[in-house]
């Protein structure tokens, strides 16, 4: 027989009854039912019931095990009584009368609970994360991230893609955050840098004529620790595709990735076909561009209905710029003066003046307005404003009013309030959507310049007509986003992979073709040689898994997260250095001052 | 029609012809045959003819192009006349006749070409490496190590083996080699490490409870650039498994390292079975732990032979101490005086003051031993090696005396060299050997006290009792190597799970308890609560991808290496931080003294 087991913990039925087995797995728990022990025994598959009753030769080491003690068992497989099957086990049906208990691993007073889970401080889930591992949800939440990235891997070679591994020890490349340095020993004084992202080395892999890239990337961001941001390393699926244009991009990612989503939904819906939703009508309709889209608020411009009004506020703000506009939220079942006041309270907490509704209501026969916006607009504007929202009595309406680009995001803020408050939200779906059409360039107010609005190597829509033309900020990129259920998953574009028009987007910029050459130079040396029109995408897989597991924190979903001030609290990291090491890098720590 | 093509440069068959098509692609070469030019467009997926006449609207722009271009060609597929034909191509049999060229993008004068693979230098090749990766060799080498690696995962996915990606931002942990450190910005004069191998990683998943481990393992080590060791980073097929024995491991990976063989060997004969050889036999047959048995040669010990006889200076030798032997290299086909005097220098060449031989030759109806070896120890002596060692006229053997420990290496370099010199040695074959029970400790005689010979964390063979017995460089260890064709490709271990013979191990070369609590804290914290026994290994990918390639250069089978300076041509690294990012860090970058 195997030295440690005949079976896992997970395998034995009804059909086994009678038969001599082994197992070894850690004590999950301990019961003394009138003198009988019963032990649950859980390795990785599952777990399983023994007994030790007083006469059997196991007894003795039975009574001794504690929790998560690892041992080995003989014993005989039972059937139990129909009383005490369990149907919610898959090894319920059965138990093992142990006739022999060997400990292999004995466990001190455990610091952790391992079984049901308790709430128990982070900073001893992480310093005894192995302990934490064990526990089910986790355990469970891992092995969902390793098959959703297995499954990545399987329907990426699938059609046709290949895994590349890029360096990790590589330049800096000062693409947005900050990079993670690592000193040379053999140069002193200079430094390789983690990878933010593969995005340079995954554009030189198309230049060099291999197709269709992937990776499963690792990435790193010395970016100051959040709760929905992992500090320091993270997860790309990162992808990058020869000869395309965008829709075939999508075309060909779409179904990869709702694959996933379905694969894992356990059920759930999943968007079928996503919709290709502009930036700009994103912003318009959500107030975002990463809306939920499981919130079916849409919100509208209704900024006619409030022109030369007799609610001033408004009707001045409109007069006052071209720019102005008024914005509706439309709140289905949120027509009550008590939500309303909820939610104008909720807006003065975020720093508005407040947040104007009209509900409607029945009044006999007839739909009434109510609230003092209703009041001063009169009858007639209040329900032309419920038709073309097409609210009914029971609804309700917020308003938004003044320069779009200042008051969006409050806009949609408000939407996913309304939302989540009202309940419209169905928690139980996937809903995906791309975005795109993004901005090209951005207005950088501190600056006074402009700005790459995100990657600074998108195409420009238009090339080099449009770099050339009068509205810079009206340049839309080739560039798009995968949001599912408010989250942005998913970022790409196709690249500009023209020097001439990399030069001429830069200098958009304030930065000049030397300075492109000293910065980019390696990519953008080798556009010089003949490279092929090219796109791509890189997806968060963290998050993607954090969906999939519906878990609420990054530590829920990786093996061994640091902490929220940067530490790994099981492995001691970070810690000083060996001063040889130091002599041998040629660096000083230079002492923090008193006042820091 | 798709926007660049309607095929790849790999798909036009003869089944294709009439048809109009697009293709993009880089151009190979360009020929001009009597007015009538000829472009081999090629793409990741092989090359296709383009033909343009004179009379053809493209024409004008197939003058224009130039090696390495990126175009679109639109055009006519036509069967290649008989004579044309080249069944070399997979799209040999046809060409097409183009009616339109697109520039996609141009190429300056090439610093490296491409076509052709003309040997380069290698700091060119690396600082313009996009287009040494177009090169056919290269290029294939990289899609068989993606294949390589992509073969590793389906395997160990399909025997239960679960993928995992461990931290790379994590503790120094001296285990050998030189960490690559990463200052911490949030902690300043603390560092993080780069992984030197996720050992300890993968123990504790085991600890955590996932029964079976692998990872495709970025591993970094900071020691001098080697020609047969890359700089930095390399990979690693790294696994692990619970509640095993050593036999299990090898049983389970066996099939797993023979099929990865098999499927890349291009019909080469890959070993069957793997044999087990101990350490101590290996030493003695091969001289070495990592034998090549494509070389028949086995050595022997023939002391008998040479104890009290004629040959003063081994029977000095051997009469002088205890441990003294006298081993034979047996080289069939080597017996000629030539062949043993050529020997004997290379013997010179390597420091040693000869190498003493015995050749036969028939002499008339008799087997002669010719030689001064021969004639000190006279014809019985010589003719009973000869009967030992089963040797026949026009063979030779050569010999090495003194302590083995001291010898053996020379003795397996002498065998290497003969089986190469002899061409003994069948290179078209895999051959395949598990060498196993290595010693745990070894002698320091600089430090005069005994340390791990290979990975501390394995188990001892014996446990603690062998521990506390009085020969403790006697113990082996449950650790083992793959061997192929004289190259470790793989090594592993079962582990030592227990507390406290972690403990008792590491006393024994010198290191406390505290020690150990201090350099391996988490594995040791985990060990105390609750640890199944386990064992592993890792496999180099980088080794095993340059033995199915046949490459005799890491560069060869390596996306973006740096060079042997350590340096990254291509992207610049490492380069010197911005002053901020210093200040960031808190450190200081002391400039190198005139004398260093």
């Amino acid at each position: 027989m195997h030295r440690y087991r005949s079976h896992t913990c997970a395998a034995l039925r009804k059909a086994n009854v009678d038969e001599t087995v082994r197992l070894s797995g850690w004590v999950h728990r301990v019961r003394d039912h009138g003198g009988v022990l019963f032990l649950d025994l859980r390795d990785h598959y599952g777990i399983t019931q023994v007994v030790a009753d007083p006469d059997s030769p196991a007894f003795k080491d039975a009574e001794k095990v504690r929790g998560e003690w690892v041992i080995r068992i003989d014993g005989r497989v039972k059937a139990r009584t129909q009383e005490t099957v369990n149907a919610k086990m898959p090894t319920g049906e059965i138990e093992i009368y142990a006739t022999e208990i060997e400990v292999l691993s004995a466990s001190k007073e455990l610091p952790l609970p391992v079984f049901g889970e308790p709430d128990y401080p982070e900073d001893v889930r992480l310093k005894y994360r192995f302990l934490d591992l064990r526990r089910e949800t986790l355990h469970k939440n891992i092995m969902t991230r390793t098959r959703v990235i297995a499954a990545m891997r399987r329907r990426m070679n699938e059609i046709g893609f290949t895994e590349f591994q890029t360096p990790i020890l590589t330049a800096s490349s000062p693409e947005g955050a900050r990079d993670f340095l690592v000193p040379s020993r053999l140069h002193q004084g200079e430094f390789y840098a983690l990878p933010q992202a593969p995005q340079i080395y995954k554009q030189l892999l198309m230049v060099s004529g291999f197709d269709r890239y992937f990776q499963i990337a690792p990435c790193f961001r010395d970016e100051d620790p959040r709760a929905d941001r992992f500090y320091g390393e993270f997860y790309q699926l990162d992808l990058e595709m020869s000869f395309v244009e965008q829709d075939e991009i999508l075309g060909t990612m779409e179904p990869v990735l709702r694959g996933i989503f379905e694969e894992f939904a356990e059920g759930k819906p999943v968007t079928p076909s996503f919709r290709r939703i502009p930036y700009d009508e994103s912003i318009r309709t959500y107030g975002s561009d990463k809306p939920d889209l499981r919130n079916p608020i849409e919100m509208q411009d209704v900024s006619e209905h409030f022109r030369g009004s007799g609610f001033k506020v408004f009707a001045n703000i409109l007069a006052g710029s071209d720019k102005a506009e008024v914005w509706a939220i439309p709140a289905k079942t949120g027509g009550s003066r008590a939500f309303c006041d909820r939610m104008n309270s909720w807006a003065q907490g975020e720093g508005q003046p407040g947040l104007g509704y009209i509900f409607w209501r029945e009044e006999g026969s007839k739909i009434e307005g109510a609230g003092p916006i209703a009041k001063n607009i009169g009858e007639e504007r209040t329900e032309a404003i419920r038709q073309q929202l097409g609210l009914e009595p029971g609804d309700a309406c917020f308003f938004a009013a003044g320069d779009p680009k200042k008051f969006y995001k409050f806009a949609g803020a408000a939407r996913d309030r309304a939302g989540e408050e009202l309940n419209l939200i169905d928690r139980e779906r996937f809903e995906l959507c791309w975005i795109v059409d993004f901005p090209f360039y951005e207005w950088n107010e501190d600056e006074k310049k402009i700005d790459f609005a995100h990657n600074p190597f998108s195409m420009p829509q238009g090339g080099m007509e449009a770099l050339e033309g009068s509205d810079p900020l009206g340049i839309k990129a080739y560039q798009y986003d995968l949001v599912c259920n408010g989250f942005e998953i998913v970022s790409g574009g196709l690249r500009n992979h023209k020097p001439d028009l990399m030069v001429k987007a830069f200098e958009m910029v304030g930065l000049s073709k030397s300075d492109v050459e000293e910065r980019f130079g390696g990519l953008y040396r080798a556009f010089q040689y003949g490279a092929p029109p090219h796109g791509g995408m890189a997806a968060g897989v963290d998050r993607i898994v954090m969906l999939v597991c519906g878990a609420r924190n990054l530590r829920e979903i990786a093996l061994f997260p640091m902490n929220q001030q940067a530490q790994d609290l099981l492995m001691g990291a970070p810690a000083p250095a060996e001063n040889k090491q130091l002599v041998d890098l040629g660096l000083r720590v230079i002492p923090k001052k008193k006042d820091d």
